[in-house]
């Protein structure tokens, strides 16, 4: 095999991203496996016929449990909202497809489980998209750890801070509801946090979390001059313990006026401290105790260079900056090599449970006013 | 009286720089009232008579009994650690003197409310020294807050992180120790982040506290070669609510590699968002919903304007920075200003009672596990 | 016509960039007219083969004549080394085809002029592919200086600083023979800086210019125990004054440490400034006068608003952040806007021209040792 | 000798931050050799006696010819403006007196040339008052240069942007006028940017300078409806050539809106870059070539340590940054402690004259419209 025909459920936002990354990666990354963009699926037959000529899929279509089946198909995409994650997840498993799931891998732990044990029984590759994890400076930074530059882990500080829900007169679209999001801020942010903190330090133990519904009323979307619930956190904290000791603290908001896509994180340990920004995601700040006293200081290593730093060999010279959906085409690349190589991509199904039942953790702990096991 | 007579009690580092507030705020703001450096007090007799000499006292005293009952002192100024800062403010209360006291207020909330009611029942000008309040950028930012420039406050996000304990082989010093300090990090530095919490956002109802000892073994000062148990924390973190409902995450440590003096907070609300830096401390970094929309962004204000921003009148030309001395200078003359006038300073005790509140609510819900009320 | 049938000669970096462009402002900016990737040429079959296939070309070709003068080709790219670029582009204007020229136009100013007269004797569409004016940050300094935000301009300061030839083993590539480059820091980066001068200042009248080769020899290609001269700057400095008496100053170095693209510039007016950095190309820095004084900052805004700043609504929501080669995809947008609605793109190659003018007149400065009209 | 008596001549805003030097030199540096405040002299009898009943000064005085003769007096400090520095300097080196004058030595190389030969033929201390060579940043950053950390030099990069002369209303202050200031921008700010690339870098061999006046008439002083000619520069931009071939650029603005006191500057050498800012003169950025390819960046230093970085021992414990006024109590530190010594204080008269010289080839220069040597 050196195509794989790939089925792509879903075509909005992160549709549109991970299409981006099947066109990208022969042209820019040359894997050896190559993607072949076979079929996109969607409900509106028009609108995902539309998208596909759009976005270079050679069909389209509009029944997900018909294309997950076709014995063309090697690789089943997931970019559906999470409440549809399980159902296609585990018929794509089933029929025996290798699975890109995107993040939250489902709305609830069981969910969850029931995708990790679907995928574990079918024996198929499985992979879920925390595009983040494949930034070049987040890819360092696990390096960096793993190398021990920053010895014994003390502190995770992760931000994740929006400002688009800050207008109170935004109608109440899916995203507000929990029966179609699951939850707000803590599902669809924060979570990313939450992922990174797990890559980059470890398994967190225990969570004190709290969330908060600031605009609890908005328009409804087919009568504005009405109003309905918000049932989804607009923003939520927490404090976590981690299984290696380490302290940290979490927090997804989408009323942080000014921070657009503020996912920032900064880590401390016994030998130095990095710090990264997902605005300037070029860039990771790094602090090392072992530099000459009088010398040391945060440094900003532009993480752009093609002899050094990870996946830059296949872009530009060292300064000309990638963006965000570069980080989707290095997913893809990634998953592409394993299926090839018959090696297990990370992170998978099973890091989605993990962080299913952290974040599930931190809703008994808003419910029960203390500190929860995961 | 043109003239306030001055004691001081202490001559450390809090000595040294309050000893500078009372030297510079004469020749740098012209108070009506100024201050004359009587006296300053230590154990020591050769040590603080040799700290008088240099620091500009025109007398030095061992005895803090006898100085504070001195008919010519008219302000105590209490620069001593916080576990003798009870008993020589009771004492300087019932001689009638007008109180400056470093924080904390004390160590502990009973403490502390003795002295509120000392200075209460005697009548005397009391005021706590929370000296970051008067950063230029930090009273900008109180001014935007009450001009409503924000709107509805959602979220107070403090970290104060230095890392001068990294160094496993730091000796035993007393800061280490429960009985002479209190608390590690919380009491010295988190409280800081806290008085600003309280500053500008408001009171806290609530919080959901952790501490930890990282490094839990020092060597001994007297003896090197043997090893004594840290007692106070080394970091703290915490979810807090405040009163009107808005969240915050509060967190001091001294194990952040890189960060010296990294009191940093940021504020969003409805209408805009703000952020400071102490180890930038003459920026205030400003988000405001009102501008144009494609002309929106964090404006990164150099709040030296003499015509513009408060204290700075007394100083330099626009863009010619102050550092951290002066804060005490501003201290120091709303202290001067407020006696002659008559009014009542703030922070004042009160205040360090709701402080010590807090931080007693943080180390019993680090206890139970779970929030506590304030 | 709703496609448009490219040949695109040269396939290294520029050609790499511009096969990008054209494979993907179909799925993402969706134009009116589609680009089709007709043919990629080069002068090594193979490698020119390979690049075809990898980089999404129908064909390949390796004689440019014959491709210039092909039928079915509506468009000629020419993204080949500045020597070629008059014999190419006069080839294809006699040709009938619109043309996009990679900057410089060329590497003399006669060549330029015979360029300009070639298009214009055959009413071809030309555009000079000048990326950087299409980055939305610039675009947005663009508009606001037409707007009159800033008012009178005073000051332009262009610095484009870049490190890669800092190490002496470096070997002697055809860009620094003046026999292939023309010239080197000067034409390669200070150019760049110059347009963006042009593009948002005005025409430059006269200039005092500098330039410095501070590592004069280079090992051989073939035979590194051999060094050979370099025959190009790797420093270039200027003073310029603009026709509108605004003072500027240009600079464009090859050895500046830690500055790997570092095209950045500073523009001041009577109203108010702005700030760019390409290694931070999706931020625009800006200080407006008109802002309360108690207020003003440098804001910095992050142009990444669908609604509100240009290009960005074809990518991804506020503050995911694009990269290098979204420039050249809209610079093709607009090229082929142009073409479908029968209007003049810019820049072209009478922008070339005066580019090369005012190259031109910075060596001869250099000679001369004193101010030279462009 | 344990106090050196000083008469400070001037009282406005160099008065004042001389004063504060005097005054805080003592308690904070503990020097030796203890400076007295003798005397205060200015002009004007009843507003010197009250700056120097502020400031902290024994005496005031009208006469500096009497004051620079008389017995008890050590050390003349000459803070008026330049018009005036050669006449009273040359009478206190006649009178036997050490001098520290302020900058500009003169506003003419003839002025300079004869403060100089005075000195030296009198035999006594004379140093030049170019404040920013110590603040603890720039001074690292010259002990890192002296270290041969940047290796070879190649670029000076300097700026000192100001924005105070933008509203065409200020009036025509003695600032604007050519008799008594000299110059305009010219001498009041890019001359340090000047003196720094001299201690920095080298001495400058040749100069091409350009020189502005934006605004060409400002309101009377006296009379607001009538108009007079600003005879000076309010923008100056020159390109020079150092000594050791190194390449630089040199600008001094007071319309560059935003910027308020932008004295920044970058270095760029074969082994390192460094670049400074004074708006945030406690840091500097430091580049390192001899750092780990994948770990390279422009680290931010915080210069506060006190055991590691110049002058912070007699400050407060890292992160707790210095203002403006400090560097003028490292001056006078440094003046007292070479006193005492009998060495010799750097910048003295002799830089005077070579900055003097540098200014002149400038100016020469902006008339000539060539290249000047120095």
């Amino acid at each position: 095999m050196t195509e794989l025909n790939v089925a792509l459920i879903g075509y909005k936002f992160m549709g549109r991203a991970h299409s981006n990354a099947y066109r990208q990666v022969g042209p820019v990354m040359s894997p050896s496996l190559q993607p072949r963009m076979k079929v996109l699926c969607g409900r509106d037959a028009a609108a995902v016929g539309e998208a596909a000529g759009q976005l270079g899929w050679e069909e389209s279509a509009t029944d997900w449990r018909e294309v997950v089946e076709r014995d063309d198909i090697h690789l089943v995409d997931i970019s559906t909202p999470g409440d549809s994650h399980a159902e296609i997840a585990i018929a794509a498993a089933k029929a025996g497809k290798a699975i890109l799931c995107e993040k939250p891998l489902a709305n609830t732990v069981e969910d969850a489980k029931a995708m990790l044990s679907a995928v574990e029984t079918a024996g198929v590759v499985h992979m879920l998209c925390h595009n983040y994890r494949r930034i070049p400076a987040v890819m360092l930074a696990k390096q960096m750890i793993e190398a021990g530059d920053l010895g014994e882990i003390y502190h995770y500080r992760g931000t994740y801070l929006q400002d688009w829900v800050v207008d109170p007169e935004l109608p109440l679209l899916w995203r507000f509801r929990k029966d179609k999001a699951g939850s707000g801020a803590l599902g669809d942010i924060a979570s990313h946090s939450l992922d990174l903190a797990r890559f980059l330090v470890g398994e967190i133990a225990q969570i004190s979390g709290e969330l908060e519904t600031f605009i609890t009323e908005r328009p409804l979307l087919d009568d504005a001059t009405k109003k309905g619930r918000v049932s989804v956190d607009d923003a939520a904290i927490a404090l976590v313990r981690f299984d290696n000791g380490a302290l940290g603290t979490i927090e997804g908001t989408r009323l942080a006026l000014g921070r657009k896509n503020y996912n920032r994180f900064e880590i401390n340990g016994s030998k130095g401290s990095l710090a990264f920004d997902l605005e300037r995601m070029n860039e990771l700040e790094v602090y090392l105790e072992s530099d000459p006293p009088a010398r040391r200081g945060f440094r900003k290593i532009l993480v752009t260079e093609p002899e050094h730093h990870p996946y830059i060999a296949s872009w530009w010279p060292p300064g000309h900056i990638i963006g965000y959906e570069h980080t989707f085409v290095h997913t893809v690349y990634d998953l592409l090599t394993a299926i090839e190589r018959g090696t297990a991509p990370r992170p998978n199904f099973e890091d989605g449970v993990r962080n299913q039942k952290v974040l599930a953790a931190w809703e008994r702990s808003a419910e029960s006013r203390r500190w929860e096991k995961v």
